[in-house]
């Protein structure tokens, strides 16, 4: 009786994370059971512990699992598959008779009735198992590895970047922030941007960090560098910075009528002057989560590889080790291998 | 000897205008010299009264005015005709041989060496005369008054957004703020999306500007009003409080996905959360001076009347109190009577 059967998972518990067993999630109609290989710690996690959305359950949304039953005999082609998931259950996932406006429109990514896989109501990947709809999976493909998989959701967060933004405008584009989106962000916007000869500059504070960089063709520059403070440089600015200080960089640097994305989600005001937006005529673009089968598509093309970003692995048994490693100056890619 | 005759002209000293003599101003080639007729003081006006932009000269870039004298023959057509100008002077109007960047791009309101007329570098229009190159003039058709037309450059500000966003797109706007930019962009909007049936409201302060909406059709709100808070009602939020208060209900109050225009350009932080912008993918759009035949054209059909928005007018000599007067409680537009 697989849905009766414990499971360990690591839940939120006040500040801090806590290996306990919990039974294996239950399935809604349309939905898949996936045991979990490999999940990613990611910045929101570790916002989520200090409070964020006041998330309750088992935390984690990054993953790369095996299907191991499906609610639905319709879905039986699914078992055995190793899949990606995309992270929000919308109306149609959730077997809404009425789906709301944002669905009605297409965009499920912002469904007003949404769950999100450990981060709102909805228990994550930081588990031996855990239940997504099947219409929310996505098949690996064989030459991608697991390593490589487990980074497709934040990969997709880059990639929809390209999404809002026609890359084939810009010669000249800078990434504020050198930590594990902001490297994918470079990685994804010099692949797409190849054939137009588009130069990417990673803008960051950690020399050790801006150095994974290189290799990949991506151009640094230190923060404090007199140069990253001269105006109207680049005329795409994606500010990643996981923090509110790369806003007022990034006005700077963006020329007149450039495009600013932002791709940071930390909570608190910051204190930002928004006069260069309209003095400028600046776009600027929120952008959250994206495409997996443009991001899967770069991996198994292998136009993107994010494996030298995995700074550690634990085990599942060791979660808690693990986010308050992954919290450590220096620390890029923390991983937990689940089975 | 017109270019050595004196005229009277309102010029900043300290945080105050000072009405006094000073020499007509001298032509470069292909500049004109302008008789003004009236001249419209701009809460820009009242902010470098505060220090912005550091401005001291002659104050005033809105006006209408009749060309006096030109220094290039082939202008001599200009002689005589009623004409309203651009404010920002580039490169070609300050004979650069080699144009600057923005200039190359076609964007001359963004020149890198721009001088903008009252505000940077170049004296205003809160005088008898002013001079600008003759590129930047356009011809008030006959049937719209010195009333209407001196509202040109504002209107052409609020028609900027229509170059910026497709109007066609959206069904319910919101303006926020009720000042003489909100009045204006309210109307534009409306006038514009009236095809689509595109509903404006505007979100206030005060009730009696919110009445000054009304009869051009424009629905209003009290910013107090619990109606106001819902979130996610309008496709389009264009923020033209002139302070920092609006950005946050504008992030609240637009769909995800939704376009948030920025109009404000007032100095200073604002504490800001910026996560909304991200997690609702919201598009922020900066925007300043516009189209000045779009104005024309709006002023010349009567589908924009911006005459019931005038307060007072004051002849010129009394400038200081004129600017003293636009800064009182209700107050919306004072006008300069030059000639």
């Amino acid at each position: 009786m697989l849905k009766c059967s414990p499971m360990i998972a690591a839940v939120t518990h006040r500040n801090r994370l806590r290996v306990v067993q919990k039974p294996r999630p239950r399935l809604r109609p349309d939905w898949a059971l996936i045991c979990l290989r490999l999940a990613g710690i990611c910045n929101t996690d570790i916002e989520i512990l200090r409070g964020y959305h006041n998330f309750q359950g088992t935390l984690g949304h990054e993953f790369v699992g095996e299907v191991v039953k499906v609610a639905s005999p319709k879905d039986r082609v699914w078992l055995g598959r190793r899949v990606v998931g995309e992270i929000n259950i919308s109306c149609a996932g959730l077997g809404s008779r009425k789906p709301c406006s944002y669905c009605r429109l297409g965009i499920p990514t912002h469904c007003a009735r949404r769950r999100v896989l450990g981060i709102i109501g909805h228990d994550g990947a930081f588990a031996e198992y855990l239940a997504l709809p099947v219409a929310n999976l996505h098949r690996v493909p064989a030459s991608v590895p697991d390593e490589a998989a487990v980074f497709t959701e934040p990969l997709a967060a880059a990639c929809e970047i390209l999404e809002q933004i026609d890359i084939r405008e810009h010669r000249e584009a800078a990434v504020i922030g050198d930590g594990k989106l902001a490297q994918l962000i470079a990685r994804v916007l010099l692949a797409s941007g190849l054939r137009v000869g588009l130069r990417v500059t990673m803008i960051g504070k950690h020399e050790e960090k801006l150095r994974l960089a290189r290799p990949a063709g991506i151009t640094t520059l230190k923060i404090t560098s007199p140069r990253t403070q001269r105006s109207n440089q680049f005329s795409l600015t994606v500010e990643a910075t996981g923090s509110p200080s790369g806003l007022a960089l990034a006005q700077q640097i963006t020329v007149p009528r450039g495009t600013l994305v932002l791709k940071s989600t930390f909570h608190g005001a910051a204190n930002v002057e928004t006069w260069p937006i309209v003095v400028k005529e600046l776009t600027v673009i929120g952008s959250r989560c994206g495409p997996f089968p443009r991001a899967l598509s770069l991996l198994r093309a292998g136009r993107v590889d994010p494996r030298p970003l995995i700074s550690r692995v634990f085990s599942l048994k060791d979660a808690g080790k693990a986010v308050r490693h992954a919290q450590q100056p220096g620390v890029m890619k923390v991983l937990l291998r689940v089975s």
